[in-house]
């Protein structure tokens, strides 16, 4: 059965000073308004340091950036999962394009966030790369072409059969994994071409986190997921 | 002129679960009490996600376990020098054995540690490491010996010879720079003779995180460090 | 339609004294010589540094250990696909337990040997990842559970479980990918259990390379893939 | 006593396609005959795969671009000393720019280079680095900003200062080692300048490798070396 989830915006902090400390929880919290006002599920990946702080003040899904494949013990400067759970997250990302692991450590990320209970999304940045993971079963799989990223020219948009083919070849392998497609998302109109090329949502950054109001943006954004429901 | 800082007890939490969380708060506490109770200068470093708990909840310095050598941006899953001091930390260990960095970010890391105004600890595993290390002008360094670390063979006592070479080599191209010294402590004693050996503090992890009574252990090591005063 | 290939015996020089240099010549001809003597298809992995001399003095198939993913340029210290096969390499390993890479250079590794006309092998540690390299359809995909490497306890007779979910799970994404199974290899039992549990060939380095009279080692391989035409 | 080496040309040959295979013979080939007609010291740096065709045809000194940290053992696609030693290699350079290497990996290069008897040319990008590696006591230091690298515009011109705060703080922690600079390095001028410096000669990949003549533009630093002497 193909995964019918509802659709999911997640927003990467990443490590922009627009979303640091103080700043991250300012900004969760109007991630969370909008949210909620809409009835659209919306997430944040904040950095290490302020998921407590963030995961205190909101409802939402908090999720890591990046867990390392350890379990728990001599790790002196590693992320455990264990540890962002303690904080509050439900979820992780790995293997962004900005935090490539090494094959063997995915496998091994996947199996001890599942042990732990984190929701993992692990990132791909092709659409045969995108099955490679996919095989792993993580919760979700967010495909992002890494030379869109950052660039305000969506991948849904501008390279809408990277999406299809990611699609196609992922569901080949998987047909409960969850697909987010991501980079250059930055308008409604781009997560409306992203769902209806068949992803079950999208993974967002500077173009909300950057946005000279990200509320706003972030409300266009889950008025084109409500357009398709 | 040579340092000549007051002794300095830095404790490393690693990714032990029994220093992460509400743990991590609790560890904390503890041995800030004995810092206060002795009036000797104690550091903790937690994980990424409890500094801003930890650092909430206690005024001794609180550490990084590490930053990446990145200024703010879009490198997700990143730690950035920012972040950890938004968090309530006031320095950082970076390039620790079990997180070894190459060359030049090491360099970088000191340098923006120094503008975002972190205290930095440089880790090195050699005597001649240390000296490299001690080269680009950190706050401090710390010499562990990577086979002796978690041992419980203080590198103190097994091999004194690392220490005094590593207190030569470093103050012959570094006379500010603050020694620490690492691997294996776990007694008073082990504290003693590094401090007479030229240091000027000791990085402890697993000798007093994984004791049944780390407020003891670290008690026994404020005794040790009173006993030179 | 299932791959069909003729069994393959790939001996790993791995960075042995036993196969560096000279020795690595000597080794490559006492291989061939068993090889044509018995007309199974031998082919052997030696060092960067020994490939022109073994391709030049062999008429098998010499394979590099690695290729980074990496097109000509600037790359100081990296190993060029181009440079390989100049040298006399007809394939390459990547990707092995030794040599992980991250997720994306395993892609692009694949495609550039392509280009260049290397035959490829992506080494995996689990069933999993070998299914999960197998999408990224590479010539030939290993599987060898890192903690059998070097034992002498042959995957194919200790863990045989490994291998068979490997064959079905590589199976169900790639019909035409050739699989090879290590870790652990030492005796043609050893070959001929890894044939029967539907391999193509094995991958084997100590097995062979460290043993008092390699050839006869080989010898005894090729006999038991010789019981199974 | 400051290092009064013979001034050293080093050609660098990374993984130029125009410096690959036959085509590395060739040029190496091309820079012996220039060095034995002008009397200058001239190595080159071929890739791996090349090293043993190029000793082979050559008497000048041949390096290796990088070693790995190892000694023998299973290590598959590293690249071991003892290996390029055998292949005819008298050098090698570690922890170029394009392939920086972790601190500890630097010292246990060192180390292990000097047991096979290399000489051991260590890089580093900036003047602190530059002193930094001098403390493991290399062979060589070569001094390379990263950011001049390929462009043309010669360290030793551009950026003077760099070379010699370079040669100062070297010089501070290390009296003996030999002093190399490059980055951008292409014309006689530039190499003359690079000496006047106090450095010990220059490391060039593109300026000479590229070159439409890379004999005519290595007759050129020839030229300029003579004109110091």
């Amino acid at each position: 059965m193909v995964s019918q989830s509802e659709p999911f915006l997640l927003i990467n902090f990443k490590t922009y000073l627009e979303a640091t400390g103080k700043k991250a929880v300012d900004l969760a919290l109007k991630m969370e308004k909008v949210g909620k006002e809409t009835g659209v599920k919306v997430g944040v990946a904040p950095q290490f340091c302020d998921i407590a702080q963030v995961a205190a003040h909101v409802e939402m899904p908090v999720f890591a950036q990046h867990i390392d494949a350890i379990t728990p013990g001599a790790f002196t400067g590693h992320v455990l999962a264990e540890s962002v759970s303690a904080a509050g997250a439900t979820g992780t990302l790995i293997n962004h394009s900005e935090r490539n692991l090494k094959l063997p450590e995915i496998e091994r990320g996947v199996q001890h966030a599942r042990e732990v209970g984190l929701t993992i999304v692990v990132c791909a940045g092709t659409a045969r790369l995108g099955a490679a993971v996919a095989v792993l079963e993580p919760d979700m799989v967010a495909i992002e072409p890494p030379d869109l990223i950052g660039t305000g020219r969506a991948v849904s948009k501008a390279s809408p059969g990277i999406i299809t083919d990611s699609v196609k070849r992922i569901r080949n392998v998987n047909l409960a994994v969850t697909i987010l497609c991501g980079a250059g998302i930055s308008t409604g109109e781009d997560v409306y071409a992203a769902l209806k090329l068949g992803t079950n949502g999208v993974l967002v950054a500077s173009g909300v986190v950057k946005a000279p109001r990200p509320e706003e943006v972030l409300l266009d954004f889950c008025n084109a997921v409500r357009r398709l429901a």
